[in-house]
């Protein structure tokens, strides 16, 4: 394995040396193609073609993530239903859990950026292209690699699914703790049940000063009430 | 081959037999596995425990699936950015898709669902039973043949992607016209314009008969407006 490095350094740039020991004490194995993750620490403020950026190994990261994730919990979790995978699936992919992963893991040192806009560095950029970076690993390495990078490199080292399961995401909570704050009359409405099959659909709607904001659905009105809590934060960027 | 399958047959009931020789022309393939698609078959409408349905395998499936498409897409299109690649993604694994693929395979033959029940056969389940399909192959067979199953038998089988290509989604149109049918006032107002790194994020609402039904975000007014177009439609149910 050294041998092998020792041969790619010895064709590459001084750069790129430095780069491919970078990498590979953050994967934990050396890359072969050092241009997808050269692409993959590429946030949108530097190049000057946006197609010479992260983004689409970040779609592609993105996916990846996503599938291995969701047969890493199928496994873990074989007596819970799948809206309880879907739920845990989300807390652990959502921006700023990747986003305190890679600042965890230094990504945030290689990752190259518009410096001088001191805004990038408070928002996800860098959960972001830990995302293109799993692309980059997916391309580099295939499928059976990157599920091992990412369930021990990821997973094990940095998320916590105890505490993932158990933190509180009762947005309706959150939504009415949000209204009494800053003053507004906040109601929620069943606006419509109907029979989806052998079951009950209802849409509760969330109605904020007389003014409906967001709908949600479920199989019971306490679900529906959630998903319509959910959506009414995001409308309104709570 | 043939061995292979005739030992599976001989021990197993004749049901066996029978959904062993459907799912290999389904599939393309013999299963080693046949409960992992018998899961996959199995609609919440009929198991009195609703963890021994499909749901589960559904969630993995379309995880699955959607790797899968992202990479294909990735490596078809080098030169689209990811938006494009998101958009087009959601066009083929949307639940009419699906539902469709699955018809004209012919799986709704197979899924096990509670037929005195009419408004099930119209809604998605023959998709969803798909994308549980899609797990039980990943299950039994990895991620390389899953991967040789999704692209020939359901891409290039069943997918144009050519007219997916150029389908009209000005979800902004299809609002209007719909406010237009239902004689209800709607309009797009600009409601927030701030800095995100060098770019400027513009936020867009859309307002109908005065009440704040849902925003979008966007790095330009058009596309915030598209996406407050498509959370409208989605909050209406429209």
């Amino acid at each position: 394995m050294r041998r092998f490095i020792d041969r790619i350094l010895k064709n590459s740039s001084s750069s790129d040396k430095q780069l491919l020991l970078q990498l590979e004490h953050l994967v934990g194995f050396t890359p072969k193609h050092i241009e997808y993750y050269r692409l993959a620490l590429m946030h949108r403020s530097r190049p000057d073609d946006v197609t010479d950026s992260n983004e689409r190994l970040e779609f592609l990261g993105d996916a990846i993530l996503g599938a291995i994730i969701a047969e890493y919990l199928f496994k873990k979790y074989p007596y819970q239903p799948e809206g309880y995978l879907t739920e845990l699936r989300s807390r652990i992919v959502r921006r700023e859990t990747m986003n305190n992963v890679a600042l965890r893991m230094g990504l945030n040192k290689l990752v190259q950026y518009n410096q001088n806009d001191r805004g990038l560095s408070r928002s996800h950029i860098f959960g972001n292209a830990l995302e293109a970076l799993i692309g980059a690993v997916y391309l580099d390495q295939g499928f059976a690699k990157t599920r091992t990078f990412i369930l021990k490199q990821i997973i094990r080292a940095y998320i916590d699914l105890d505490t993932m399961e158990s933190t509180d995401t009762n947005y309706k909570n959150q939504l009415l703790s949000w209204a009494q704050r800053s003053n507004k009359q906040l109601v929620f409405e069943t606006v419509d049940e109907r029979n989806e099959g052998t079951r009950k659909l209802f849409t509760v709607a969330v109605v904020i000063d007389g003014a409906q904001v967001a709908t949600g659905t479920g199989f019971n009105k306490k679900e529906a009430g959630q998903v319509a809590a959910r959506n009414a934060m995001e409308a309104l960027g709570v």
